[in-house]
């Protein structure tokens, strides 16, 4: 007995890093628990990038393959690609029809966006973008998904996917769709090797797919305490890069490297290696099964389209009784 | 050699009258010389009844049987239903990406409408109803549309598709999208019976499924020259109802039954009995086809599901260049 239905997806936007597992992991322990669809959410991608789409394809496969490698389980959940469903699309429009437009242009989100990208020169102030949030209640709600898990920043979007909800099941008399309850995901926050948000754009992330030498050569660059210039000095975990992940990966043994780090007991040097053994430990396994993926040619694309083909049944059966709900029950239906 | 291609179309909210016969009329003409599309956009009738939606099924039948009788002919060019082709969803999704919110901000039918729904009491101001020259956009560019054939008031519309098949073409630097072109037609402005704007709202309409007895009955109530109020009286035909229609209609005899009335020649009852009968020549061979159709149960339907099946193998041709043009291209296909 499952306790409820899950939709999750992410952008395709490039291959993922470290800090990305914690989310998957998540998805992995919820594949058991709830009913689950992970979606690439190619068509959300467009938003921001209309102008730049020669390797979506490409991103599209990237990251199916960070997600498989990491352990999710095609075989507990359909993962599926958004544009591939077009039923999304035909949800988003008949939610276009009755969400009225102050909804979506008071999501926090919106214009903080429009001028995080404006500061960059790049103007999103197109119609999609402010339908995103739209969009992503048609993701969710398609798949009558009860829960969604989420960090702190989306709550807002889950909040308008059950205001789009309660809307519908109002204006129609129906009962189609739940409205869905934010699953908070406490993810920790890993910094980049230099101490900034984690991004690949900014060179400072550590790939899932990174090989044993990568992951030795991004430790090594990591930011440490400044102050300590040679190993007998003292040293101060708490402004250390490198401590931050072994609070995170190293639970056991991190409060006796703080302490050593704090009487010169340990060299930078070496605590670094240990990381980085630590680090290979999470993410050699992930590597293998990355291989045994890759040696199997269209074996990704595979899992994509049997996903997406699964996905689509169970859009097709709400998408039905939407246009029963509301009276667009067509002459071909 | 077909001049080019063409799509057009209306939405289905409620019978047509009279005053739409030029337009069909129109319609039936271009049939001949270009590759035609119709579509009964039901998507788009949702923009501002999303809240009433329980005729809408039968609306759509009625607007077919409306055209049917009238002489389009199904054999020429596909007759199709808007929410049966999902692409259309789909291309409308994926040009929102693309389009700028300011673009559809100032077509000047938007802020008008929103007004004049509002002076009734009425809330449009929705998403989709900001989105509704898009989704015409789409409509039209799908079939890769040469020419539109438009009222004055639509021309801004157009000129947003042609701004978006542009658009598109630069972006994705390909030549997807022909930019449309107005056909303005030409068409003559019937009023209602009681001179104001003909709705069938307002009671003041003549259906163009309208029986013998109903259209002597509308054309008994006609309002004419207030000042001649008996037979004898010189009458004004430049204010009179009937008069308009014996110039759109009886063209041959208008100069006689003009003249005829400033001198009393001939009293408003025979003149109103001439218009009726020519009223009948017109409605009556309309009303024949009318019931040869309903005398076939499910021929309507199946004239729609054939039509959106035929225009669905166009859209679907132009998706897949549309796809490939923005890198959507996905696993599936």
């Amino acid at each position: 007995m499952k306790k409820g239905k899950i939709f999750s997806g992410m952008r395709p936007t490039g291959q993922l890093h470290i800090g990305h597992l914690s989310v998957i992991e998540n998805w992995i322990r919820l594949q058991d628990e709830y009913d689950c669809v992970f979606g690439i959410v190619d068509w959300h991608a467009l938003t921001t990038s209309f102008d730049d789409v020669q390797a979506l394809q490409r991103r599209i496969r990237d990251i199916a393959l960070d997600w498989l490698s990491a352990g999710l389980d095609p075989e507990k959940s359909p993962i599926m690609v958004q544009s591939q469903v077009k039923e999304h699309a035909e949800l988003h429009l008949l939610f276009s029809m009755m969400t009225p437009l102050s909804w979506l242009e008071r999501v926090p989100t919106y214009k903080d966006q429009i001028q995080q990208f404006g500061a960059q020169g790049k103007d999103i102030s197109m119609y999609g973008f402010l339908g995103y949030p739209l969009l992503q209640a048609a993701d969710i709600l398609i798949y009558k998904a009860t829960h969604v898990p989420v960090g702190q920043d989306q709550i807002p979007h889950i909040e308008l996917s059950r205001e789009v909800a309660r809307r519908f099941n109002h204006l129609y008399q129906t009962e189609v769709f739940p409205e869905p309850q934010v699953l908070l995901s406490e993810v920790p926050l890993l910094p980049g090797i230099d101490n900034r948000k984690m991004s690949k754009s900014y060179g400072n992330d550590i790939a899932l797919s990174a090989s044993s030498e990568e992951i030795k050569e991004k430790v090594r660059l990591m930011v440490t305490d400044p102050a300590r210039v040679r190993k007998t000095d003292l040293g101060n975990p708490d402004v250390c890069v490198v401590h931050t992940y072994h609070k995170i990966y190293n639970d056991g043994e991190v409060c006796d490297i703080g302490d050593q780090c704090r009487k010169a007991g340990i060299g930078c040097v070496a605590c670094k290696q240990r990381l980085a053994a630590k680090l290979e430990t999470i993410l050699g396994p992930i590597r293998e099964r990355r291989a045994e993926l890759l040696a199997k040619p269209g074996r990704v694309d595979e899992i994509l389209a049997e996903g997406s083909l699964q996905a689509r049944a169970k859009a097709a059966d709400t998408m039905e009784q939407v246009r029963e709900a509301m009276g667009v029950r067509g002459v071909m239906d």
